[in-house]
């Protein structure tokens, strides 16, 4: 067995005191979970049908489709514990606060269940799994990861076990290990391909369950089942606490706007979370500017009217949030990107010819369609230039480069040396830009994500030792304490749809948009007005882990907000 | 009185739940001041002189030089409570976490030597002395205050009280408006304008005390009177966390190498207590740059070479961290950058016919001297039109919008791309930047912030009321239990120098700059090749207010380091 020998570190004198005391936080079991998997029956709902395509998925998964939604009840299992096995997770794609809470989960749910199961960690992602990499995750060296954000202990990786080349030997070493229990930690992507693993495994005749955790700081992974991905909690308390900051800082200084761009590209949840919890004057939700159509001057323009407004209270500053996926939700924006990947790669060779960026600008706006031409016109030439010339290795622009809230404050500063000009406005404007994504991904997990982690994982173990393969670990009504959670698992294709990636069909779990009719937007809409002309900031300070209840224990706007409808 | 109503209003439904419980903390005061001022009497040491220039000094101060150190003592001081006052407070300078503690612990200072003193509050910084637009601060409006964030209760600003016309007009608002104390808080540089209006009012026979309060995040006002000025124990935590859990996610993803650019223009202390606390791969401290004269190659050498040894173990990831005033500590940077401030200056027209950036370019470089033309002719493209390009209003060159970590990285993949080529780096280099400053100014006060801007400010109301003018307000032992702390006075005269700046004699606070014989230094230089190396992170997570007290109430590592000392 290529077991590789761990070689972490964590005396106490190598830990901060946080770390020391966050160590012995014992994290809340939900009650239908506490006394172990041998007190737990799965119980088992009406079969259930994919959210959109049904003929479609169920095609593609003809061993796992329609599977019943399972709820746990209390009940003697003890064929659960009779039998030893090892059992195997593995963490995909990026990192989310609480990641290694889910791996204690499933240890502890596991060992309780049987003192001599194993549970082994795949190392740096899928590809551990291809390649054989794993270490045994041993009470010992758990001991040093609980409640610690990161996904250090085994690493992740963004391969995806796909081919039939990957997905052979993904069960050959599972096979080999005699892993009965395999369990990915990972988003919409990597639960779609832990639904595709399962339906190989099934239909290969392996008898190994596959259970997917799910996870995403963004909060897109969420649906009907699914109430929360984990990570979103701790991610947005960080964020937050830092806007907040900001805020208090122009509120003080009284003399700058701050741009504050936010992680979560495909959906504006963090940045909509960040905003309830702080109310800055501008909230920018992407789902909205597509809904409305918006065109990028239109979006500058809504920018500039907040800020002439405010400019004639006397108050030169506020606080703009974008999220980081804005540009590809301004349709203009999008049709732009896509020409521009076309026109630059059928045009190679002429444009490889002239020199200057000048000259290259001028060729592609003369290839573009009117509109697209005046579009590429009207950007500031820093991302003119960036949108031709950095390209990934398929040559397409590479979006995520773009600072946007550059360009939105290069587009604003226009705007209003043109409003000043007719008279509309009369102010002083100094931007200063954030971006945070990167310091939320790794935070100590707070006490609801390590709660809700923990009792993720622990749930995936039950879910794996009734075989319960395809299922992705459910644990809900999560507005209440955590000792009245439900527990339970979801089949994986039940939140599938079909949509197009790189040109072929494929079943995927649908992303959650923000949705402009939730709760949570509505909050936004109707507060947003009053936000723009005050100073109505709220400043959340810091995540706290001891103390009072409301304050250690909060949980997201979002969800809470989302509760309220029902 | 032109009184400006506050209309912030703060009911518990608009503040977030950690700040309606922070509002219930009640700091801790040290036991010497407890019972109130009118128990405490001051005991003057021996006569003072000023840390060098001694006689230029004097001869700048005649009436405020050469005044003892105070040191306050139990013993009945009636005398304080007699006759109600009228006390005033600014803010100068920058936000610091604690700065609305300072006025709460003057208020109830004043107020508990006789309740119908009042405390007033001059808004937007020494320009509303200047203005005369102040507030009263009353019991009710400093309650909505305390232990927040932030200056916005009465907001700063960077005027200066120094010319004729300033200083009188000072001096009549103080008189008409009865003010017999006068308290600033600030910098080293608001802190020697304090001791300017100290001087200038008993030199006009104004019977109102001037005090001081030592304020900045950037750790450079202290000596060896002052273990350290407010704000910078908060927000190093702040930066701290981010750095940790930026450790974390490169230790987990394994993939990027983070540069975090941290405040701090004039000292590299932020750098290097941040360093302390996370254990970072790299940490440049502008002082050491300095003293080893290190030019912009050998700096860039230096990361590439632990570059390299890591890729050599496998290891494409890391972390690094920038002062933010790195460019000014290479001599040979601020050498071009004095030779560009003078040669744009001196050749503006012939500049203005040129205009391409690569023309403008080649005709600087061959006005420069050899040396500095080379230095020029190395520097990425961004940063050499930068340079040219943006200046301020007196056209110098913009040094505080160089971009330092993207210079640094631009140049190292240069430079390894070349190892690459001599076969002596064979690793991946991907970085990703981070800029913290404007997030940590305004965040709540750690406990330690709290506990010591309420002393700094009750310590100065005690010292305002034994009318104690020209000192700054003095807490020491800070390493011990607050009950502890020794509380009195420093005479501002006692701290400074004489600087040349704008090309004038001035008499100056000196700034205390990362002392390389000192501990806190020696803890990184002895360590560093260790975390270079290995991925001995420390996490420190967020700051906590309740709970263990080794976890909410440490202070800083360079507090501690420096103590251990002595």
């Amino acid at each position: 067995m290529a077991t590789k020998k761990c070689n972490k570190k964590c005396a106490p004198q190598t830990c901060s005191q946080l770390q020391q005391h966050r160590g012995k936080f014992k994290p809340v079991l939900p009650n239908i979970l506490k006394n172990g998997p041998a007190s737990v029956k799965v119980k088992a709902g009406k079969p259930t049908k994919s959210v959109a395509d049904q003929a479609k998925v169920k095609k593609i998964f003809p061993h796992t489709y329609g599977m019943p939604e399972i709820a746990f009840v209390k009940g003697a299992n003890s064929g659960v514990s009779k039998k030893a096995i090892n059992a195997a997770v593995v963490l995909s794609g990026g990192q989310a606060p609480g990641g290694h809470n889910v791996i204690a989960g499933l240890l502890d749910g596991f060992k309780k269940a049987n003192s001599r199961n194993k549970l082994f960690g795949f190392l740096g992602g899928p590809s551990g799994v291809i390649e054989c990499k794993f270490i045994e995750i041993t009470p010992a060296l758990m001991d040093k990861f609980r409640n610690t954000g990161g996904f250090d202990l085994i690493q992740s990786g963004r391969t995806k076990i796909e081919t039939d080349e990957q997905l052979s030997k993904a069960k050959e070493n599972i096979v080999n290990n005699k892993i009965s229990a395999f369990v990915v930690v990972g988003g919409d992507d990597s639960n779609t391909n832990a639904g595709v693993i399962a339906e190989y495994l099934k239909k290969e005749g392996v008898d190994a369950s596959v259970i997917g955790v799910p996870k995403t700081i963004d909060g897109d992974l969420k649906n009907e089942q699914i109430e929360t991905s984990f990570g979103f909690d701790t991610a947005t308390k960080i964020y937050a606490e830092m806007v907040g900051n900001i805020c208090r800082d122009v509120n003080s200084a009284r003399k700058y706007w701050h741009f504050v761009r936010l992680m979560g590209r495909s959906a504006s949840h963090i940045t909509l979370e960040v905003a309830l919890k702080t109310h800055p004057n501008v909230t920018l939700i992407g789902e909205e500017v597509l809904a409305k159509k918006m065109t990028l001057a239109q979006v500058v323009d809504y920018l500039a009217k907040i800020v002439a407004a405010r400019a004639k209270d006397g108050k030169n500053f506020g606080v703009v949030l974008v999220p980081e996926g804005l540009i590809e939700f301004i349709p203009e924006m999008k049709e732009l990107i896509a020409a521009l990947n076309d026109l630059l790669a059928d045009n190679e060779e002429a444009l490889a010819k002239l020199s200057k960026v000048s000259e290259k600008k001028e060729f592609v706006i003369s290839k573009l369609p009117k509109k697209l031409a005046d579009l590429m016109k009207s950007l500031p030439e820093g991302i003119a230039s960036q949108l031709m010339l950095d390209r990934d290795p398929h040559g397409n622009v590479q979006v995520s480069l773009i600072e946007t809230e550059k360009l939105l404050i290069e587009m604003l500063r226009a705007r209003l040396a043109q409003l000043k000009k007719e008279g509309k406005y009369n102010g002083k404007f100094s931007a200063i830009t954030h971006f945070f994504g990167y310091e939320g991904r790794c935070g100590v997990p707070s006490n609801f994500d390590a709660n809700y982690t923990y009792a993720l994982g622990y749930n995936a173990a039950v879910l794996a030792l009734n075989k319960c393969s395809g299922y992705l670990s459910s644990v809900r009504n999560l507005v209440k304490n955590p000792k009245d959670w439900a527990c339970g698992g979801i089949p994986l294709t039940m939140m599938m749809n079909i949509e197009r990636r790189k040109g072929k069909e494929k079943p995927v779990i649908r992303k959650a948009l923000v949705d402009l009719k939730g709760e949570p937007f509505k909050q936004l809409a109707k507060n947003r007005e009053l936000w723009a002309k005050t100073e109505s900031y709220l400043f959340p300070g810091p995540m706290q882990f001891f103390g009072p209840e409301e304050v250690t224990d909060m949980t997201t706007e979002t969800l809470k907000y989302e509760h309220k409808k029902k």
